[in-house]
């Protein structure tokens, strides 16, 4: 586990040489998990390809950092969702930042970083048009899949869009030690707000009081996160940003104050089989609440803007994350599982290059 | 039970004498109920009071009638809510229409309809300036205790405000043949909406269809009102108008659109007791829905515009309902448990007068 902060004036760099690809290896689905189970190495498998050379328009890219993530579940399972499920005997796809090695696409030359939907693969070609080049001297490679990627989107699209948070208000925040929780807490913080956050485990409340994290609730050493929250907001809070459901949305509802807005990200809970009953959603008329469920590809116009505002804050230090990182597209599935088991520790990533 | 509805021209009246009284008997409460249990009559009692004539400043009014409704059930215990609990030997109170018969207060005139908060009593002195006059040749009294007032308001501003329905969307309604819901079937109508109510047992269904409700759900002939709900609605719903929570709100949620709205409004089969769990709120963020509670005391200020648009409505025999009369306050305690068993159908009203 990786604790990441760049110092100001500080220039990332990734030595990787910008070299032509004949193979790539990529992770299979080999089999559906099933359905109210976690799912085993043996639903994956590993296999070499060829890599012919880009065709017209096409670049060739070694990906440098794949990202795992809790979405990736549901698309095991062949039912419909707002992502296509993922097909037996094809390769798995998400996201993924790597190098250009090879260009016949005027837009993008080799050596330029770009980001796709192409993870869970050593290298690839696919049409320029279908990638999106960041700015490598800005950011480190991997922040594009967190701080400054989907995960950061994601926190700053229902902080700001969908919770509308003010300076004052009180926030709490479920699994705020990840990947989204993280940045939710540090941008909330930069916006004026009181942060609670919940998290499991003595290293992980440490680390959301390195950050700013006004209260801390470490959920595996409290029997009731209701009465924890009631404790760390006796007035009560204004906004909550749901990451897992369960007995953290029934503790929101108890403790929202009237008017309160609860955003509605992820409910890793009940991901892996049944869901338990939230047994108090009547608070929601008592205290006129409003619940809003948002996905993050929804919202990808905002991409620049919060590409621009995140820069700065991580260039000024501002941002900082965990990460934890396992080595080798042979380690992508053993990543994946980690993310059901609590043992990463912020953003999940596989280094491939 | 009373099926009300108004043709063109036809002007209400009302024949009480404006005699000033010198008593009047009231409906106290005399013990909790027990929190999770139905009330008994054993926890009301009726009292005579002296009625001395009006103060400066205040009329005398005599109640034509008073309504019973759910939300009085919460002010029965004594916890924190959005309106105060009421107090053991103490009058209940609630919404009433009634007629001035003395007036201390130059705003009012004796032979004046007014609505209170009075309810609960045949008559009461109260300043003039805690009184709506409303406008008895316009409509019948009561139609300002329903469709014409507090219910109505509820059924206008959930459609109009919470749920923005628009012409072409579709609407599912829970209780929809009560006093919200009939309004909620009737005003979705006149905007355009596709309507799929659901209400318990024939003569309900019945009413639904002949006030032009698309889909019929009689919930108590259906094992599944999921089911029910996915053949009324094979695209799914854009909006929900939420009365009852439960069975009803879980069907909402596995068949909502994608972005669709859910107005909380009421959940009356969790008032007496432990609530069941809603388990598929995951739906929301997998649908981007909008859960939103409200109360319509927020909402007092759409009271003008809302009156107008419904007088002419119902002036127009647009919009009819369905009301059941208990008679003489003595029966008002039985007319409130009535809303509890299902026997009332429509706005449950108490005649005083």
């Amino acid at each position: 586990m990786e604790d990441v902060r760049m110092q100001p004036g500080q220039a990332p760099i990734h030595p990787v040489p910008a070299t032509p690809l004949q193979s790539s290896r990529e992770v299979r689905l080999r089999s559906r998990p099933d359905a109210e189970a976690l799912p085993t190495p043996e639903n994956f498998s590993l296999e070499a390809v060829a890599l012919p050379p880009p065709g017209p328009g096409e670049v060739q890219v070694q990906n440098l950092f794949m990202s795992v993530d809790p979405y990736m579940r549901g698309r095991m399972q062949d039912r419909p969702s707002y992502v296509p499920p993922f097909q037996i005997g094809q390769a798995l796809d998400g996201g993924a930042v790597g190098r250009v090695v090879q260009s016949h696409f005027a837009g993008l030359a080799v050596g330029d970083t770009v980001l796709s939907m192409l993870g869970w693969r050593e290298a690839f070609n696919a049409p320029g048009t279908s990638l999106h080049a960041v700015d490598a001297q800005a950011l480190p490679p991997e922040a594009y899949l967190g701080v400054a990627g989907l995960p950061g989107l994601t926190a700053y699209v229902g902080l700001i869009d969908v919770l509308k948070i003010r300076a004052g208000e009180t926030l709490f925040v479920s699994a705020a030690s990840g990947a989204v929780g993280a940045v939710v807490c540090q941008v909330a913080k930069r916006k004026g707000a009181t942060v609670i956050g919940s998290a499991g485990g003595t290293a992980k409340g440490d680390f959301l009081r390195e950050i700013g994290v006004d209260h801390v609730i470490d959920y595996k050493q409290t029997p009731d996160v209701t009465a924890a929250l009631g404790e760390a907001s006796p007035e009560g809070i204004d906004a909550y940003f749901d990451n897992v459901g369960g007995a953290h949305l029934e503790a929101a509802l108890t403790h929202a104050k009237p008017f309160a807005r609860l955003a509605l990200c992820g409910m890793i809970a009940s991901y892996n089989g049944q869901e338990n009953g939230t047994r108090n959603l009547s608070e929601a008329i008592r205290k006129r609440l409003r619940l809003e469920g948002f996905i993050v590809s929804d919202h990808f116009a905002r991409m620049p803007a919060f590409v621009r505002e995140m820069t700065a804050w991580v260039q000024a230090g501002q941002i900082r994350w965990k990460q934890t990182v396992d080595e080798g597209i042979a380690r992508a599935p053993h990543a994946f599982l980690k993310l059901f088991t609590g043992e990463n520790f912020g953003k999940m990533l596989v280094k491939l290059a």
